[in-house]
């Protein structure tokens, strides 16, 4: 059964808490000027930005989970389209597409045509290797890392993802920019690549 | 006349873009956090949010004025109202009431009883002096000083806040927390106080 039709995620935005997308805008905007400032090397920049947005999308999957009653995703596959079509929906007010799945279901892409963190954005030349993004691959690997997919031999009975007697898995991704309209790309295009689905520990027994 | 009603907050607010105010919230707090572990004293963190609020507080007039519909403010205190009812409606979703003013009119305190910046926020003890939510201050004094109120002999033939052939004067501020919900207050209080009124200069000749 499919989680939730592309609509749920227009519902579920509009009845989140808001603020105004420009103010998010430049206020991402000088973090970034921040990290460039404090950091120098472009390639740390982009590093920092990808651990808030980790950092972020651990904290974020909270909200997604009891405002988006999405239930047990079955694969990665149908995650990243959960992600794409609601979770993107929910926080940015945009959608990605989904797209370029490789043979396996394990290697796919999320398509941005309309990004409010880039508004009024542009590069200057120094900062040609900057992922001015980089803020929301950290974001989605965090997200996904947090959300559980059902072991497939037991999905069926799941009713929640986070329901402790279940087995469940986690799922560790790297996630690429290969597009970017910053640098003169037509769209975002942001690669998803599941690299091991890890069995949910406990780190504490109840009996402790 | 009275540049807007409170309820024009309301009607703006639902016609400007917006993302969710968690991801804003988290966000801002990435921010706080990387500025600490950057900066280190609670005073340099501080003072870097207010001026990281006062570069988005002069980029948001544009968008302010181009949503907002509002004309030229008489005065200082006409200026605060707006402020208060209508761009914080329009940017963080929340309407601060406007009180304690001097006898002067030129100070005056914004009363905010919600704050989007510090939800789920607490402050460790190390970050006693911190104040969390400076980017605030600065949004509000930059803002000011970029927004522009007539003269009085001749605010009536005026229409427009930044008609270029008219006499307007701009407003330096000093905006200071006198309340804070993070320190234990009950509400947030960010008291303004007019420091001076500076004719607009316009550094470019017609015929330069």
């Amino acid at each position: 059964m499919a989680p939730a039709a592309p609509k749920s995620g227009d519902v579920i935005f509009a009845s989140v808490d808001r603020v105004n997308a420009e103010l998010f805008t430049l206020t991402y905007g000088a973090i970034v000027r921040q990290l460039i400032t404090d950091l120098e090397e472009v390639e740390e920049v982009n590093k920092q930005l990808d651990q808030m947005g980790y950092n972020i999308g651990v904290r974020l999957v909270d909200e997604f989970l009891a405002k988006s009653s999405v239930s047990m995703c079955v694969d990665f596959r149908e995650t990243a389209d959960v992600i794409a079509k609601v979770g993107f929906k929910m926080f940015l007010g945009v959608t990605a597409s989904v797209t370029n799945w490789d043979a396996e279901g394990t290697t796919c892409s999320l398509i941005l045509e309309d990004n409010p963190l880039v508004d009024f954005v542009e590069l200057p030349d120094t900062c040609q290797g900057l992922h001015y993004c980089n803020i929301l691959s950290g974001v989605v690997r965090g997200a996904l890392e947090m959300l559980r997919v059902a072991l497939p031999e037991v999905f069926k009975q799941l009713r929640l993802i986070r329901a402790k007697e279940v087995e469940e898995v986690s799922m560790k991704t790297e996630v690429t920019w290969l597009r970017d309209m910053l640098r003169g790309d037509d769209v975002f295009e942001l690669q998803v690549k599941l690299l091991k689905q890890v069995p949910e520990e406990y780190p504490y027994k109840d009996d402790e």
